[in-house]
C-alpha cells in the first residue's frame, strides 16, 4: 500500500521511473467540472525537469493522456485517469544499486521491504518522477477550488541559508500568492532568488547538493473545513505533503516558532471586519482545532538536499557484506526544492478539495 | 469524522470534556497480548494533570475501565474498549464561549462547523482531556512493541527559549531514551529542566503561557516498516501526532535543519557493523522513502503555548457582531508541553504498531 | 479488525457478551439532530430478548448510556458513544467451548484465528448481543432519515416454510412499511404469523430451531444515492447486513428470482407520474448501477436457524484430537429471525444515511 | 467514489466503455510474485465477448498493457497497473440515452447522480466492459492464491429454469472445481449446458434476454481468514461481487435454503479427519462468524437478464417530461451470466487474497 490516498477523494498513483508509464486515478471528483488543459499543462511544466540552468537537463514530455473520467474535458463522475508514457525505459545503469544502496535514497529500505524484488531503475516507484501524477491530481483540484474562490500558491522560501521574504499571513492577496509561479525561479523577492541560485550553483560546483524550504498558502478558504483529531487539516495536509520525496518537516502558521512564543503573542485576537470574523494575527496558520478559520492557510515544508551527488560516498555491498564506495553517475538537480514548489501546492489542493467534499449537514 | 483512525488498527476516540465520559476503542490488536495494568497506569499518570507545581491543580482520576477486548488482562481479538468517567460534568461556566470564542482555541471554528450545536463545556471534544484515550491506546501499543524490542521514549526538548540536549540519533540507548520519563520534569539535562521551569513560572506570573518542543524517538525499530507515498512513516506518524491539540509542526531526523544542509552533510553514509547495515549519521531520522532503515526513529513536534491565559484578550461577540473583550476564568497549565510528552510517545507507538501489522509477504 | 465500519460514517462496535459492557461509537453524524430517546428505546426493545413466548426468557435491560456526542439529546458533532452494561458477566459455563466447539457457531473459527485467546463466554464478541449496539447506531440513523422523509421498515417474511405476503415493491406505503413493527410478532399477515409461530413452537418441542427470512424496505429514498462498482448500494447494504450473525444471503428487488426471468419481464419500464419518473415494476429493488432510482428500496435477508439447539450434537475435542458429543445447556431462541427484523432495519438505515452523507457536488 | 476497493489491497478501476481506455491499479500485492501472462490471458479470454454463438459478436482485444508494478513479470511492490485501450471510441449512437433512459440500465440513476455530465457512450463507467480490469486484478490474485494451495472455480449453475448440478460442498475437488472453466459453455453437466443454451437461444429468438445464477467456490482455504461483523468473509465477498453489474443477490453455503432448515439439519457437525477438524456437511459454506472454517467456501450469485433487449420498451423522455418508447439498437448478449462466471471467480479471489494479507499476529 502507500500509493493510494483514501479520503473523500481516492487517489491511486502508479508506475515507476523506467516502467512503461506512470499515472494516476482520481475517484470522487464532482461531475461537471471543466478542466482547462492549457492551465494544467502550465502547472505541470513548473515541476518538469530540464527547463533551465538550475535543473537536470534530462527532458521529459510529461503530457498526460486521459484515459477516463472526462467527456469534452469535463469531469463525468467516473474516476479521472491519466497516464504519462515513460520514454526512458532503459534500466541497465541501475542494477548495481540493488547491491550498493545510495545514501539518502530509499534503495536500502526498499531492498529490505521488497526483498530484492523492487524496481531499482531510476529509483523505481520512489523516484521524484512520481510527483508528476501527484501534480496532475493536484492541478485539477486547484482548478476546481479556484472556481469556488479558493486559491493556492507557494514560493521557495529558502535554499541553504538564503531566505526569501515570507507571505503576510493576514493580508496575503492573490497577486502575491501567485507571484512566484510566474517567475523562472519561484521566489517572492528576486534578490533572494539570486542568492538562492548562487547557493545552488555553489553546491553544483562542489559536486554537491543543497536543501530548501517551501512556503505554501491558500486564500479564500471557507471556515469550517476539517475535523478534530485524526482528520484535522494539519493531519490531512501533512499526510499528503510527506508523500513528496525529500520532505522531512511540515509546520503550520508560526509552527516551530510558536513553540518559542508566549500565549499572549501566539493567540490570534479576533475582531469584526465588515460583518466577518477575522483575526489580527495568524499564528494558527488558518487552522484551529483541526478546522479552518477562514484566515489564510499557511504552511512550510522542509526539503532535504538531493541525495544524488556526484562525489564519492561511503556505502556497503549487501551481497558481500562489506563497506563499499559508491559513485553516482548521471546528472541530477543540485537542489530539488524549486521543482517541489508546485508539488506542495498540489498536495495542499488535494487536501483542501478533499475536505470540501466532506458533507457536514443534510438538507 | 476525524475521531477515528483507520489503518491496520482502527481507533475510535469519543467523549467530551464534560460529557458522561471519554473513551477509546482499538480494533485490530493481535490476540494474546498481556496488558500490564500497573505500567499502563504509570504511563497515563505522566499526562494526568494536577500532579505538580507546573500543571493545573484540577485533579483527574483517569483510571480507565475496560469494557471489552480483554480476558484476564490479555487481548482476546475483540476490540479493546476503555472508558473513563467524567466526574466534572458541570457546564454552566462555558455557555458564554458559544458567543465569544477564545483566541487560539477551536471555539470559533467549531461554531462554524457545527453551527452552534457543538459541546462547548470544557472545550468539548476538542479538550486536551481527549488525549487520555489516545494515551490508553498508545500505552497499550507501547507494551506490545516493547515485547518485540521496539522501545519508545521522549523528552521535553525546549520550553520557550530554554533547550534540552538532543537525543544522539545514532547511539541512542534504552537508558537515555527512558531517562526523562522517570523524572518529575521530563528533560534529559536537569539544568535545562530548571531553565524550562523558570520559563514556565515566568509565564505564569505574567498571567501568560509558553510553548515548547518535544523530541521523541524509537529504538529497535526493524528496517522495512512503512510504505512509499501516502503511507510513508512520516505521513503515518504526522497524521497521528497532529491529533494532539496544540501541535503545530513535526519534523523527522534533521528536519527543517536538513533544508540548510548540503547533500554531502545530510546523506547518512552506510557501513557494515558486525554484519548489520548501519549509518554513521542519522539525519534521515530512521526513515528513507517512507520506510524505516533500522536506525533510531527520531522526530520533534512543536507545541504552541496554552491558548487559555488569564489576561484579558480581544475577541468578538458572534451574536452581536461586535468586538468583545474576553477573560478566561479557571486555572490552566501555563505550559502544556510537559504533559504532551507521553502523548507524542503514544502517537508514535500507534503509528509503529500499525505499521508492524501490515503484512508484506505471504508464506 | 472487522468491528469498525468505515464509510462517511465510522462506526465502532465493542464489547463481548459477558465483558464489562458493550457499546458503540458513531463518528460523522451531522450536528444538530435531536434524538428521541423514547423512540430509540422502543426500537431497541424490538430486538431485546425475553419479551414473549417465542424468545429466550433471559432478561436484558439494554438501556444505553450515552457517554458522548450529545448535548441535550442533540448531536453535537463529536462521536456519539453509547454503552450498555453487562449485568450477566459470569463465564464459568463456557470454558468447555474452547475445547469442544459448537457446530454452527464461531467457536472453532475463532479458536483458529485468535489461537485460544478469544473470549468464549456467551459467544464473546460473536454473540447476537452485539446487535444491540448495531441497533443503537441504526436506530439513530433511522430518526435522522425519517426527518428527511426516508422511512425504513421490515417484516418477517418467512419462518421455515411458512411465508408472509411480500411488500408491494411499487406501491409500498408508510402504513404497510411499519405495520409489522407494531405487532408482537412482526408479520404483515397475521395468519402467516400464526403459521410461523407454529413452526417455531414445533421446532422448540423437537429441541430444535428453525431459520427464516426478513424483507426490509425503504421508501422516500431520493434518487441518486450510491455509486458504481464497490460502493454501489447493494455492496454497501450487504456489507452491513452480513454483520448481523446468522445472515447467510441477501438479495435486492427480484433478487435470485430475477435470474429466472426474461429481460422483458425483469426490466422496469419507466413512465411519467405527475412530473416524476417512476417505474411500473420494481424488480431492481430501487437500485440500478448501484445507485438509487427513487423507487422503494427492497431487500431480503436469509437467517439461518439458531445454531444452539438442545439436542446432542457431534463435535470434536480440540485438546484430545478426538470426536466428541456436545450438549448445549441453557435456553436459546428457537428462531432468532423475529428479533433480527429490527437489526436488518438498522443495517439498512446505516447504509442509507452513510450514502446520504456523500457529497456529490460543490456549491 | 465507488470504483476504489479499500482493504489490505487497494484496487482502483478506471475508464469508460468508449473512453481512451480502461484500466486498474492494484496496490498492496506482495513483492516477488511471478505473473503467468499466458494463464492470465486465458482467464481474461473467458469473459471476453465475441467468442461463440451465445455471446455478442463485437470483438475485443482485451490484452492488458502493464505500465507499472512488474519487473520481469514479477511483482515489485509498487502498484500493479494495467490498461486496455478502447478501440471502439465512437459515441454518436448513445447521445439519445441521456434523454430516454434504458429500463434496467443505470442511465436514469446516473443522470440524476451526475446531473447529465455522465459518459453515456456504451454505458460509460457502468458498462460490463469494466469487468475486464476487475478480472485482471482477480486473475492475478488467483495466481498468487494458487501458489499457496487456494484454488477458485465457478460454473454456471442456472439459466432461466435450466439448472446445473451443484458443487459438492464437502468433497469438492480440484478437477471438479475447474471443470467448467475448460469448457466452451461453463457448466459441470453438459446436458444442463445444452438446456441452458436452449434457454438462451429461445430468448434471443424472442428478441429477449434471460438471467442466470453462478456458483463459485474456493478449496484449500485456510481456516481463520476474515473477521467478525463488518469485515466477515461474507461481507467482504459480497462487497466485491456486487461490483459486477447485474448481480442482484448473493448467498453463502445453504444460503436462502438455510432459512427453511431446522438447526439440526443446518448445523455442520464436526469430526476429526486424520488429525484435522472437518465438518460432515457444509451448509455454512465454509464461513462461521465471518471467519473461514477450512471447509470449501461456497457461494452463489444471481445474475439478472441483460437489460438491453431488442424489443421496444416503455421509457420516458427526460427533456420533454413525457412517456417515450425506446428501441435499443446493436447486438447484445442475450444472457450475460456465462461471461460473468470468471468475474465472480475474480471477485472471490480478490476477497480471499485481501483477507490473507491481514496480519493477525506479530512474531
Amino acid at each position: 500500500m502507500g500509493s493510494t490516498f483514501v479520503g473523500n477523494l481516492r487517489i491511486s498513483i502508479f508506475g515507476q521511473s523506467h516502467s512503461g508509464g506512470i499515472g494516476v486515478s482520481v475517484d470522487g471528483l464532482p461531475a461537471g467540472e471543466k478542466i482547462d488543459m492549457g492551465a494544467l499543462g502550465a502547472f505541470l511544466a513548473r515541476r518538469a525537469p530540464g527547463q533551465n540552468s538550475w535543473s537536470t537537463p534530462r527532458k521529459e514530455a510529461d503530457l498526460p493522456e486521459f484515459l477516463g473520467g472526462l467527456v469534452n474535458d469535463t469531469t463525468c463522475g467516473a474516476p479521472l485517469a491519466a497516464v504519462i508514457r515513460n520514454s526512458n525505459t532503459r534500466s541497465g545503469d541501475y542494477e548495481n544499486l540493488r547491491d550498493v544502496p545510495r545514501p539518502g535514497h530509499a534503495d536500502y529500505t526498499a531492498q529490505v521491504k521488497y526483498r530484492g524484488y523492487q524496481d531499482v531503475a531510476g529509483g523505481g516507484h520512489f523516484s521524484g518522477r512520481l510527483t508528476a501524477p501527484l501534480c496532475i491530481a493536484g492541478g485539477i483540484c486547484m482548478q476546481i477550488l479556484a472556481r469556488r474562490g479558493v486559491e493556492i500558491g507557494a514560493h521557495l522560501s529558502r535554499v541553504g541559508n538564503a531566505e526569501d521574504v515570507r507571505f503576510d499571513p493576514v493580508r496575503l492577496d492573490s497577486a502575491t500568492l501567485h507571484a512566484a509561479a510566474a517567475k523562472p525561479f519561484p521566489t517572492l523577492d528576486d534578490a533572494a532568488g539570486e542568492r538562492m541560485r548562487a547557493e545552488i550553483q555553489s553546491a553544483r560546483e562542489a559536486l554537491d547538493s543543497v536543501g530548501g524550504e517551501i512556503e505554501c498558502a491558500a486564500i479564500g478558504v471557507p471556515a469550517g473545513l476539517g475535523d478534530p483529531m485524526f482528520d484535522g487539516m494539519e493531519n490531512r495536509i501533512a499526510r499528503i505533503i510527506f508523500a513528496i520525496p525529500a520532505i522531512k518537516g511540515v509546520e503550520f502558521g508560526a509552527g516551530f516558532g510558536a513553540s518559542r512564543l508566549r500565549g499572549s503573542e501566539n493567540n490570534d485576537p479576533y475582531f469584526m471586519d465588515g460583518g466577518a470574523v477575522r483575526a489580527r494575527t495568524n499564528n494558527a496558520g488558518g487552522i484551529l482545532g483541526g478546522i479552518t478559520s477562514g484566515m489564510p492557510l499557511i504552511l512550510r515544508a522542509a526539503v532535504k538536499p538531493t541525495p544524488s551527488i556526484a562525489r564519492a560516498q561511503q556505502s556497503v555491498s549487501l551481497s558481500r557484506g562489506t563497506d563499499a564506495e559508491l559513485e553516482i553517475r548521471g546528472r541530477h538537480d543540485p537542489c530539488i526544492a524549486p521543482r517541489a514548489v508546485p508539488c506542495v501546492e498540489a498536495a495542499l489542493a488535494i487536501a483542501l478539495l478533499d475536505a470540501m467534499l466532506e458533507k457536514d449537514r443534510l438538507d
